[in-house]
């Protein structure tokens, strides 16, 4: 029988090295021979895609939270059942940039969506499957927002302001100190390459601890 | 203090005359001097439009059916709180294209998914709001077929076997049965000039009702 692949998502706010930290695990699974995919959400399938264009598209129509709730979730839907799972199923693992940490963080925490709304949609998309494990990029707002501008592309959600963002932090900070076996904070605010060697740290762990 | 508008839906499968006879409700309701706007499900706001164009789209990906739904909702969400409810709130009518009861006869009673996680959804996005009134027009779905074939013109959904359609109108009928006050089944396997008397002599009497 083949062993179920590992589901690790990447989680934190804009600029923290999110992207740059999930290519080095990548490269980490790699150098270990474990095989591996790397999606994102909201998207990792053409229709999933698709509903992340329309959620990303900045738009004249003010968009309900509600509606910006129930396409996260649609989108994830797609995501976790056509490609997703049955990459677990295979023994591949699956690295994925975005999870539904991410909606607790950003509608939750940043818009004021109840939690409990968020978690009965969680129930409802994914029964009970969840990351086996959360690699949580934490660094103060203000430094990211910086590297963020740096890039010089800020889509509707980056144009939110500080506060916003510091909400978003915080949520994500409550929920990894909540169950402290799943999620693991990186401290992204050091220098790339401690940050780097970190995540190279860990995520070699986790492989010798799944075989 | 403006009087509430009187949200009025109409339901019924392929073919039936749903459209016909919204707009012959649209012109009883014109001549009667009531303000009212014609809407559609999906769609209704261009955002919601934009999320119909995803669900309606023919595409290789097989669409999951919490995606679908989802989907369903979250356009439902947008049109329901940027349009319905405040042309509801500035006392016109809102005469609709479909509503819920198509989700709970398309996505519940044809493709099977449980009636319970449609009713979470219903109540998540509309809270307490219900349509005061459903026009369910009701023929056999052979007349339906035929008629919708003759238009030349079948997408995804109405490319779906008989079955399934006789399992849309069951549950229509059923959710009609179970709420005789808001449901009225208007009996569409009749010539169109009786069914067309029939919705004119009730719109009418919804208006007297309201006033």
């Amino acid at each position: 029988m083949t062993q179920r692949g590992r589901f690790i998502t990447f989680e934190g706010t804009e600029g923290v090295g999110k992207s740059t930290q999930l290519q080095i695990a990548a490269n980490t699974l790699t150098a270990l021979g474990v095989e591996f995919i790397v999606t994102r959400e909201p998207g990792g399938t053409p229709m999933a895609e698709a509903i992340r264009e329309l959620l990303l598209a900045p738009r004249e129509e003010a968009v309900n939270d509600t509606t910006e709730l129930l396409l996260m979730f649609a989108a994830r839907a797609q995501h976790l059942h056509t490609r997703i799972l049955p990459e677990l199923k295979a023994g591949r693992w699956v690295l994925c940039d975005r999870f539904t940490d991410a909606t607790f963080a950003y509608q939750g925490g940043g818009r004021g969506v109840p939690a409990e709304r968020i978690a009965l949609l969680e129930d409802l998309v994914q029964g009970d499957v969840r990351p086996d494990r959360v690699i949580l990029l934490d660094a103060p707002v203000e430094t990211g927002m910086t590297r963020a501008r740096h890039r010089g592309d800020l889509d509707r959600f980056e144009q939110e302001a500080l506060a916003f963002f510091e909400r978003i932090r915080a949520t994500y900070l409550q929920r990894a100190s909540a169950d402290p076996e799943r999620y693991q904070i990186v401290d992204a605010a050091r220098p790339l390459e401690v940050v780097t060697e970190d995540v190279v740290s860990r995520i070699t762990a986790m492989v010798a601890e799944a075989s």
